[in-house]
């Protein structure tokens, strides 16, 4: 069964709904709409977050607590990457008429729940029905900032920034899709993402930081984002980007690759002046890694250890790459 | 193939809910957790709303623009239910690899956001993936009330009122499911559903009204939400239930019935004190009618045009009902 969590492709999800939502009509309530990781309204942060059976996750990979809790720990990280503090989760979920439906609805709602209080949400409603197909979880995250970091605010110049390390995620999937099981560790980082969703507050009070995003569609693809969004052009420098040790069991080149269009590890890329360099570079709990600039122009450019500059097209985690055009 | 909606079962999606999220842990936050319409954060009501494909609607039954149309207006029923007033809408859409996935996304798109609109609400952003089964859209409403009128302070004596005519949009489904094609005028009733959105502020202006909650289920089903999460026994006349004149070519006994127990028309269920009876019954723009009261108690009651009393038990749509226990 095709899972597309590593099906690369040209476009992307997220031009995709800019195409289909388009831009707001000038309404005044709405301070932040279709295109960041959630809409602003006032001071929330809403957004939304679909997780479907055999597209992002199968059911022998995870337990339905562990479903849960991802799909919880995945919303979440949209408001981490927009500097809001969670407040609370709304579970929206399709069960599939083969699941012992209350049994199965207590294991989703365990982890959601369990997953929301670990990053002091509550979860406070939700939806529930049947599903004459795969179990499908949206996840509605509500979060609270004053001054909402966004996509389209880095300017020329800007350093890319990214925080712990890269591949792992995409790592186990790329395992149990070839027939091997996942190492404990490198299906941890599949089953248990850890974005860090407190620290762009941290950060942003001692450094400025003039956009951010959380790496869901792989390095690449995501830095390709924040560049269109701003109307620039990312430089991401493949021997800075910081590999997940939890791949060192394969080749360079494969671990590399996950690091650079592996999607799903939800860790924050974001842009901050060169003159922040010195802070963002001082001793923090979480690691970052400098790894790329922003520059006048659009599109995505990879430069490989030896100095070539290699455009990119696409690069990243497409849901509907090889679905009809 | 089963679709569920007329299908009738005991428990219901509510009480499902409620014992899956339990009740929110002392959250100073949130204001209103799970159990009602919607989760009130502040003065910001956030309400989510699942629609499957061969669940909730057939394919050939509706356009992919009614789709997208209906979920929004089914959505945006709860903030109505509420008292809010709409602001932002976020689709989430998983469409399935056989449908032609961006024309599939614009239609749904037009049609949300057409529903959008028309209520004085922005679609403000959502998600998109593929779906390896049914098509899936949820609805995220976000709506403003610093008074939210929720279903558990309703008091014992209050009456109980009911909004516009009932049991069309469960004709047309009944008609469908039985081979037959509905009315057009039935057909609308499913297609385009017509909640009240903006009555119950107008209403809370000249009358107290205690609680509310919006009929999906059925009104059976629903008086008794709106008792239980009260604390209430609520008593339905049978003869006073406004019967939808579309369904004038069936027979009465089958009218009446789908009046009772269809669901689907999102028509507001209120509660209010009897000396609010004079001013409710004044000429409005909408028909409201009395169709019952609440009393000390538990559970509903239904009230035959003979004075014979009749406990129900369940009566109304049961999402799970015939699948596993």
């Amino acid at each position: 069964m095709r899972t597309g969590l590593t099906a690369m492709g040209a476009g992307g999800e997220f031009d995709r709904i800019r195409a289909l939502l388009g831009s707001v009509p000038g309404d005044p309530r709405i301070r932040v709409g279709p295109g960041d990781d959630g809409a602003v309204i006032g001071d929330l942060v809403v957004s939304t977050d679909l997780t479907v059976e055999d597209v992002h996750f199968r059911r022998d990979w995870l337990t339905l607590e562990e479903v849960g809790g991802r799909a919880v720990t995945v919303a979440l990280s949209d408001l981490g990457a927009m500097g809001a503090e969670p407040i609370a989760v709304l579970l929206s979920l399709a069960l599939p008429d083969r699941d012992r439906a209350l049994e199965a609805a207590a294991a989703l709602g365990r982890g959601a729940r369990a997953a929301a209080e670990r990053a002091g949400a509550t979860l406070a409603g939700g939806d529930l029905t049947r599903s004459p197909g795969p179990l499908m979880a949206d996840v509605v995250a509500v979060g609270r900032t004053s001054d909402p970091v966004l996509r389209s605010t880095a300017r020329a110049g800007d350093d890319l920034w990214v925080t712990g390390v890269l591949g792992g995620a995409a790592g186990a999937v790329e395992a149990w899709t070839t027939g091997s099981d996942p190492s404990p560790e490198l299906r941890r980082r599949f089953t248990e993402p850890s974005p860090p969703l407190t620290l762009l507050r941290t950060l942003r009070a001692r450094a400025g930081i003039t956009a951010a995003l959380d790496v869901s569609d792989g390095l690449l693809a995501d830095a390709g984002h924040l560049a269109a969004a701003s109307g620039l052009r990312a430089r991401v420098e493949t021997r800075r980007v910081p590999v997940d040790p939890a791949l060192a069991a394969m080749g360079e080149a494969d671990a590399t690759r996950l690091a650079l269009e592996g999607g799903e590890d939800y860790q924050l890329l974001f842009a901050a002046p060169r003159d922040a360099r010195s802070s963002l570079e001082a001793p923090a709990v979480v690691r970052i890694t400098r790894v790329g600039e922003l520059l006048p122009g659009r599109g995505v450019v990879r430069v490989e250890p030896d100095g070539r500059e290699v455009d990119v097209r696409g690069g990243g985690f497409d849901h509907f790459a090889g679905s009809a055009p």
